[in-house]
C-alpha cells in the first residue's frame, strides 16, 4: 500500500503513542477505566479545553457519535445531520442502533456545512406535534466531510439556533485536530465558547491506534451516559490503555503537530491541484474533480484513493494521513500538478 | 495495587503482544479489517480448531458474547443462560441491548454449571406460544463464573438438548483458555466436536489489551453479524491492532502459556486454602468461604479481591492473572494456610 | 363455546358498552384523542379515584402495561415483577421491547403476590453498578394472576420498599375491578393512597370490545408517554369509540357490578370445589388441583379451562366472565362438588 | 364539529359496521384471533384478491404499516418512502420503533408519487457496504397523500425494480378503496398483480371503528409477523371484534360503496375549486392553493381543514369522510366556485 490516500484510518499510530502503551504496560491497574490513566482525563481534557468537562474514552468514532446522541435525544427524537454527514453514510445506522430509534433529519449544504438557514427551513418542515419525531439535536462534523472547517462564528450561528430550539449541540469531531489546526485557534473557541455542548473529539486518524473521547461541557448532559456506554460494550476493562493514548495525544501537543503536518501537505495537494479542486482544502482532505482518464493515470501511477460523491461525477477525496511520506505527497503533487495541463 | 487479586483485567498486556502491536504499526494498511492482519484470522483460527470457522474482531468481551447473540436470537426470542454468567450479572443488558430486547431466562445451577436437566425444567417453563418469548439459543461459561470447567462431555450434553429443541449453542469463552490449559484437551474437543455453534474467544484477561475474537463454527450463523458488528460501532477502523494481538495471542502458543501459568498459580492458592474453598479450582480462580474477620486479616495484609456471592455470605473471590508475581501468590498461599487454622 | 371457563377475554361486551359505542357513532368527532368523549376522561376517572389523574387510553392490557413501564424505566432500567405474572409470561416480550430492552427482574411468592421481602432479597441480589441494569420499578398485578387480591396494607408496603429504593409502582389492574369489587374498598384506598404511581386501568376483561386506561397519579410522571403511545401505534384515530367504552364502564358503576357479578359465581365455584382449591377464591378465578382423570371427567361434561402451572401438576383455572351464564356456574359447581367426593 | 373537512379520521362508523359489532357481541368466542370471524379472513380476502393471502387485523394504520415493514426489513435495514409519506411524517417514527432502528430514506416525487427514476436516484445515492444502512423494501401509499392514485402500471415499473435489487414492495392502503372505487380496477390489478408483497388494507377512515389488515400475497413473507403483532401489543384479546368490522368491510362491497362515494363528492369540490386545485382530485381528498384571505373566508364561513404544505405556502386540504353530509360538500363547492372569482 504505497502512495495510499485512501484515508488516515488506513495510517499507523504515532510513536509517542506506543511508547504510551508501553510506558502504561507495567503491573496491575483498576478495570473498567478506575485507573490512574483514565480518572486523569477529566483534568487534561479540562487543561486543554480551559473549562470544567467530562471526558469519556471509547475506541470508536462511531461509538462517541451515536452514544453522544443517544444521551441527547430519546428513541422518539430527531438529531438535524447534513446529508452527507458520517453518521448518516458510514456508520450503518448506529445512531439510530444507539437511541432506539431516533431518526436522522437530512440538511443539505454546500461544502458540507450546516448553515441556520437551511436548519431553519429543515425545522419548518418538520413540525412538532405527538404525530412527528420530536427534534432534540443538532450535529455538525468539524472539519466537515468535504475537507471544510467551521468557524467559531459559523459554530456560534448554529447554536444560536439550536438554543432558541431547544436544540443540544454535538460536534463530530473525528477531525477536530485538523480544524484547530487549521484555525490556529484554541480548542475552547471552536466548542464550548461557541455553543458545543458534546464533542465526539478523535485520536484514531491522528495517530492512535483505537481512541477517542466524548466530551462533555455541560456536566448535567452527561446522564446516563456510562451506563449507555456499558450497555453498548464499549466500556473496556483494560481502559487505561485507550486513555494512555488519549493522554499521550493532548498532553504535549502531538495531536497537533500530528494535525499540522497533515494539514500542510494536504495544502501542498490542494495547491498543485489548482482548478481540479472542489472544495477549499482546510484540513487534511483534498477533493478534486477530474475526468475518467485523468484518475485512472492517477491510478496507474500507484495512487490509492476513493472515488468519492455520485457515480460517474468524477470527484475523487484525497486524504493525506498524520505519517503521510512526504516522498508520496510530492509525487502526488506533481501528478496532480501534470493533470491539470492535460484532461483526456 | 501490589498483591491485587480482584480480577484478571486488572493485568497488563504480554510483552509479546506489545511487540506484535509494535510490529504492525509500519505504514498504511487497510482500514475496517481488510488487513494483512485480519484477514488471516479464519486461517489462523481454522488450524486452531481443525474447523471451518469464521472469525471476527472485536475489543471487549461483551461485545462478543452480545453480537454473538443477537445473530442466533431474534427480538422476540430468547436465550437459556446460568444465573451467575456473566451476560446475565454483569453486562448492564448488552444481550438485551444488541438483540433488540430478547430475553434471558435464568436457570440456576451448582458449580456455575447448566445441566441438560435443569435446562429441560427451564425450557418447560416456559412454553412456546405466540404470547410468550420464543427460545433460540442457550449460552454457558468456559471456564464457568465459578471457576469450574465443563467437560466436553457435559457441553455434549447440553448440546445434545439444545439440538433436540431448535437451540444454538453459544459459549462465552472469555476465559476459554484456561479451561482448554486445564483440561490439555484440543479447542475442537471443547467446540464443535461437543456442538458448540459459535465462541467468543477471549484474549483480553489473558494477555491482549483489548482483543477478543467471535468464532463461528458454521459459516451459515454468520448471518448478519458483519452489520451488526458495524452498528454497535465494534468494527474498528484500524482493526489490524486488534487482529494482530490475536495472532500473536495463538500462533505460537502464549494463550495456552498464560494460562497454564495462572491455573498453576492458582491450583496453589487451592491447595493452601485447603477446606476455605467453595469450589474446586480448576483455571485462574479461587473462591473461598470465610467469616468476615479472615476477610478483614486478608486485606489487612495488602490483598486485594472481591466479596462474592449474596452479602453476608462470607465468600471472596481470588483471580490470578496471567502475570501475577509469584511474590504474591506466596504470600497469599500462606495468608491463607495460616487462615485455615484460626477462625476468627 | 358453552361453559367456557378458559378466560374472561372469551366474554362478549356488555350491552351498555354497546349502548356507548352506538350513542358515540353520530357524526365527525376530532381525531386522536381530541375529542368529547377523550377529553373528559381526566375528570371522570379523577373523580373515580378522588385524585388528580391523567389517563390514557389504549386499546389492549399488554400496551397498558409495556408502555407504562417504558415510561418508568430507561432501556437499560429493571423492574421487579412476580415470576407468574402476565408481563413476564404472557405479553410475548412487550415490555422489553417497549422500553427499549429493560430487563424484568423475577421474584417468587406464594399466592402470585409480593412481598417486601421476597422484593429486598430480588434488590439484594441484583446490587447497582456501572455493570448491571439499574432497577427503577416495581409492578404487581391487581387480582393477581392467581385470583387473589392484595390489600391496601400489603401495597403501602411494597410501595414503602419501593420508595425507598427509588422505584416506581405500578399496578397491572386487568382485574382491578374485581379487586376492589372484593374489598368493597374505594379505588383511592388500593391505588395512590397506597402509593400506586401508575395504575394498568382494564375494562376488556369485564366487558369492553377493546379498552384499557393508564392512569398516572403523578403528572409528572407522565412525562413521554403520549409520544410513547403514538410511536407504538397505540393513538388510535377515532379514539372516541375507545374513550366511549371507558366512560360507559365506569360512570353509572357498570364496572363494579359486572365484577361483582363475575367474583359472586366464582366464590359459588370456590365453595362447590372446597378441597380441590389451590388458592383462596377472592376475584373471578378459581384454581383447583385435581388429578388427570378428573380434569377428563370435567371436559367431557363440555367445560373447557386451561391446565395451569407446571405440565403435570394437574393444576387447573377455571375463569368466570362478567357474563358468564349461571347455568354454566351452576352445572360447573355440581361437577366440582361430586369430583371432590371421588378422586379417581 | 359541522362542515369539518379536515380528515377521514373524524368520520363516524358506518351504521353496518355497527351491526357487525353488535352481531359478533353473543356469548363467548375463543380471544386472540382464534374465534369465528377472525378465521375467516384469510378466505375472505383470498376471494377478494383472487389469491392465496394472509391477513392479519389490528387497530391502526400506523401498526399496519410500521409491523408490516418490520417484517420486511432488518434492524439494520433501510425502506425508500415518499418524502411525503405518512410513515415518514404522522407516525413519529414507529416504523423506527417497530424494526428496532431501520431507516427510512426519503425519495422525492411529484404529486405525492414514487418513481422508478427517483428511486434509481436514491439508491444509487444510498450504496451498500457494511458501512451503510441495507436497503431491503419500497413503500408506497394508495392513494397517495396527495389525493393521487398510481395506476397499475405504475406500481408494476416500481416493482421491477424493487425486484432487481432485491428490495420488498409494501403499499400503505390506508386509501385502499379510494384508489380501487377510482380505478374501478380489482383489488387483485393493484397489487399482487403488479408486484405488491405487503398490503396495509385500510378500513378505519373508510367507515370502521378502528380495523386495518395486513394482507401479505406471499406467505413466506409472513415470518415472525405474528410474534411482532403480539409483542407490539397489538394482538387484541377480542379479536373477533376487529376482524367483524373488517368482515362487514369487504363481504357485500361496502368498502367500495363508501369510498365511491366520498371520491364523488370529493370530485365535486374538484370541479368547483378548478384553477384553485394543486393535485388532480382522484380519490377522497381535495388540494387547492389560496392566498391566506381566502383560506380565511372559508374558515369564517364555518369550513373546518388543515393547512398544508410548507408554512406560508397558502395550500390546504380538504377531505371528504365516506360520511360526509351533501349539505356540507355542496357549500363548500359553492364557497370555493366563489373563491375562484375572488382573489383578495
Amino acid at each position: 500500500m504505497s502512495r495510499c490516500f485512501k484515508s488516515d484510518n488506513t495510517a499507523a499510530a504515532s510513536p509517542e503513542i506506543l511508547a504510551a502503551l508501553a510506558a502504561a504496560n507495567h503491573g496491575p491497574a483498576r478495570a473498567y477505566g478506575d485507573d490512574a490513566w483514565s480518572t486523569r482525563l477529566n483534568a487534561v481534557f479540562g487543561r486543554l479545553f480551559e473549562h470544567e468537562v467530562r471526558v469519556f474514552p471509547v475506541s470508536t468514532g462511531t461509538a462517541a457519535n451515536a452514544l453522544a446522541l443517544a444521551t441527547l435525544v430519546p428513541p422518539y427524537g430527531a438529531t438535524f445531520a447534513h446529508e452527507g454527514a458520517h453518521v448518516v453514510r458510514d456508520e450503518c445506522g448506529a445512531p439510530e442502533f444507539m437511541s432506539g430509534g431516533a431518526r436522522l433529519l437530512l440538511v443539505p449544504g454546500s461544502g458540507g456545512k450546516l448553515t441556520p438557514a437551511a436548519l431553519r427551513t429543515a425545522f419548518a418542515d418538520n413540525p412538532v406535534t405527538v404525530h412527528t419525531v420530536q427534534p432534540r439535536a443538532v450535529t455538525l462534523t468539524q472539519a466537515t466531510e468535504l475537507g471544510t472547517v467551521y468557524r467559531p462564528d459559523e459554530i456560534a450561528a448554529i447554536s444560536a439556533f439550536a438554543r432558541e430550539r431547544g436544540l443540544a449541540l454535538h460536534v463530530d469531531g473525528a477531525r477536530f485536530a485538523n480544524a484547530v489546526a487549521f484555525l490556529r485557534c484554541t480548542p475552547a473557541e471552536l466548542t464550548w465558547r461557541a455553543g458545543v455542548d458534546v464533542l465526539s473529539f478523535g485520536a484514531t486518524k491522528n495517530g492512535a491506534f483505537g481512541a477517542e473521547a466524548v466530551v462533555f461541557f455541560d456536566p448535567a448532559r452527561v446522564a446516563d451516559f456510562e451506563l449507555r456506554r456499558k450497555r453498548a460494550a464499549h466500556l473496556l476493562s483494560k481502559m487505561r490503555f485507550v486513555s494512555a493514548q488519549l493522554l499521550a495525544c493532548v498532553e504535549d501537543g502531538l495531536w497537533l503537530r500530528n494535525a499540522a503536518r497533515a494539514n500542510a501537505l494536504a495544502r501542498r495537494l490542494g495547491e498543485a491541484a489548482g482548478s481540479l479542486l472542489c472544495h477549499q482544502v482546510e484540513g487534511n482532505e483534498v477533493f478534486i474533480a477530474a475526468d475518467a482518464g485523468q484518475l485512472a493515470r492517477l491510478r496507474a501511477a500507484g495512487f490509492e484513493f476513493y472515488d468519492w460523491g455520485p457515480e460517474g461525477s468524477g470527484e475523487a477525496r484525497l486524504v493525506v494521513s498524520w505519517d503521510q511520506p512526504e516522498d508520496d505527497v510530492d509525487a502526488l503533487a506533481a501528478a496532480l500538478a501534470a493533470l491539470r495541463g492535460s484532461p483526456t
